[in-house]
């Protein structure tokens, strides 16, 4: 049917293609399929009884607060609780260096909106975060994509890249998302001098930072920013911009997640929000808070850490038990993911059509490229399925890219 | 504290000014101050019990699928509550057009991301929503405004206005926020046929058309457009977008709009809510279906219209009693609101000053006019005070036009 909306649609939809994500996330509605494609937390930890429990706290003493408009920068107590919980890592803040927002892809979304010019240029990885590119693909971004190893970041191309003049520069240092990749401390000071140098600011993406299953803490990049000129140092200086969310410790479902920026920045996003949503759900933000405080939220962390460093340990030892020779794979300290790499002639999106008919999914690499490449990498979810669907995955997804090896090889 | 993020921001911040309703919230806040200046519905009739008892039902039945990552689109069996309450006003429609949203809000966002470029014209109605206004602002939108009376948008005044090749026409035909006004049933048939004949697409936002507490229902826009050309006709057409809401029925503090639009319009907001918030909290949605469903939500309905209806009658009651001669105001049959026209040289902006003084807020219109105008007109919402407070905050009020009016008079 032919409507009149047709021919209407903004230059910006050109660009904005159906996340290859969320379509693959169709097959995980299929029960048969196992799926290493979304990035979804194990439901089996959501901590759902002490939700059903705050959601009548909340209802019997706040009912009507919890239903009504609320204001644009969120709920105070949960500001409040942000502010504690960033003061855990070193730093201090205050409520005005928080915006609470629906998940970390609105955070994205509106500092895109706030910041991007059709044409500015991103600093970003490659591969970098699929959301983010998709956030501000919308406001025009261009993207300087630096190069990528086993500790992040290649800081000895960033140099050149920060001579293109970027607006900003991105960047997940814990357990990157895709790759599973943590930046090491060495690069994260180095990115820090040359982003002064430069004077270009940081936007650090940290969805998983708690998340670590071996390994020492890292300092974020926003805490080692402070500590860049003074070794005492901890106050907040404003130069990085941290995203951080519920959505891996607490739930997905609630859609909250948050920002520390100065608050010049935070008052810009109070009024893109604004135009965005109003606000964010108030009901989510207490019952989140209610669930969250008296020290629950830090014992379920322990929880997702022991359930998902054996995922994790599963599909490490599934990999090295059923992968053909010629496929290397990232060993990551924490986080949800981890990234592998096919012989270059192996096409990921080929194997996925053939992996999805023997009942299992991943996400092909390429899209997380920002400016192309990557076809024969892919990345894998660790935290979603079973341990034992993810040695049956993983043995269907070798039996796969064993044949296509074979195949080429014979040509 | 200078920081690298206050010279790069983007054009688009230029035209964002923080709502002056959102910030006229803060008064809202002070127990002493009464309010006419937000949009909030009266907390005293939300569902806290029946929310209460959703929100067990659904984390006992449903917790893990509540606190997963949901579908974009929204969830199943709300939209197709939404199609059984589309129909039940005689338009048939399917879930493959309807999209939830977090709140109308960003519905209105979301159809600037995929319609406008910079320097669209929208033909709008003056005065108009000026939510609509602050999320088009950020896409760059022109405003060509038609004029408006007691019965709405002035249709004769439309021909002249799509002259001008705007993009689409947005409308709030009942009890429009912010001037309580109807448009009439000749006038929607009116702005029907001149867009037909023109080509110009209809945005119908509507989240008052269920709390009417006088006259008799109108069909709205969407439904009157598939009866234009075939009396029979109950097929959704497409030619009209229609945006409504949960805020006002059961709560805005959960967050919840919802867009009927053609399939195709429907997959590009889709594209277009990926890339701004991945989804709307899916718990939200569960719990809004939990409370609705079995009919509690029309029930509810006829509890909110009497409470409203008496706030109305005793905010009319008051305007005659204490107002001065040479205001005017509106008659609204339903919704939220009603409109005042003070004496030409009265500055609605400073009679606010003063009436903050006292102890009284309401919003000044000129924010509402998209091209300016209003000086002397102001909008009040009588659905969150209580009678008592409605009589003494008018009385408040009249107090200080009568003064502004005497030292004109004098002058």
């Amino acid at each position: 049917m032919q409507t009149p909306w047709e021919n209407r649609y903004a230059h910006r939809t050109q660009r904005m293609g159906s996340s290859v994500i969320r379509e693959l996330l169709k097959f995980t509605e299929r029960p048969d399929v196992i799926s290493f494609a979304g990035g979804l937390p194990a439901p089996d930890v959501f901590p759902v009884e002490e939700f059903a429990e705050a959601c009548q706290r909340v209802m019997k003493n706040q009912g009507a607060q919890a239903l009504q408009y609320g204001t644009t920068e969120g709920y105070l107590p949960l500001r409040e609780m942000i502010v504690r919980h960033t003061a855990s890592f070193g730093l201090e803040v205050t409520p005005e260096n928080i915006l609470i927002t629906s998940g970390s892809q609105q955070a994205l979304d509106l500092l895109g909106r706030i910041l991007i010019n059709r044409g500015d240029r991103i600093l970003v990885e490659s591969p970098t975060y699929l959301g983010a590119l998709q956030a501000w693909n919308a406001y025009g971004a261009e993207y300087v994509a630096v190069p990528f190893d086993e500790n992040g970041m290649i800081t000895d191309a960033l140099e050149n890249a920060l001579r293109t003049g970027p607006k900003f520069i991105y960047v997940l240092p814990n357990f990157q998302n895709p790759t599973g990749v943590t930046l090491s401390l060495e690069r994260r000071y180095k990115l820090i001098e040359l982003a002064d140098r430069f004077g270009v600011p940081i936007i650090e993406d940290d969805p998983y930072g708690q998340l670590r299953y071996e390994g020492e803490h890292l300092p974020s990049v926003t805490v080692l920013d402070g500590r860049y000129r003074d070794n005492c140092n901890t106050v907040y200086r404003g130069n990085v911009i941290y995203l951080s969310t519920f959505s891996k410790t607490l739930a997905p479902g609630i859609r909250l997640a948050w920002v520390v920026a100065p608050p010049e920045v935070i008052r810009k996003l109070i009024m893109a929000k604004q135009a965005a949503d109003l606000n964010t759900a108030v009901f989510n933000q207490m019952v989140a808070y209610e669930v969250s405080r008296g020290g629950f939220l830090n014992r379920h962390i322990l929880l997702i850490r022991k359930v998902y460093k054996e995922r994790r340990d599963v599909m490490l030892a599934s990999l090295d038990a059923y992968f053909p020779p010629g496929v290397d794979w990232t060993h990551p300290e924490g986080g949800l993911f981890l990234w592998a790499t096919l012989p270059e002639d192996i096409d990921a999106a080929e194997a996925l059509k053939i992996a999805v008919e023997r009942k299992v999914a991943f996400v092909p690499g390429e899209s997380f490229h920002p400016n192309g490449g990557g076809k024969n990498t892919l990345r894998l979810n660790f935290s979603f399925a079973s341990e034992e669907n993810i040695q049956k995955g993983i043995y269907r997804m070798a039996e796969v890219f064993k044949e296509m090896i074979a195949v080429n090889q014979k040509n």
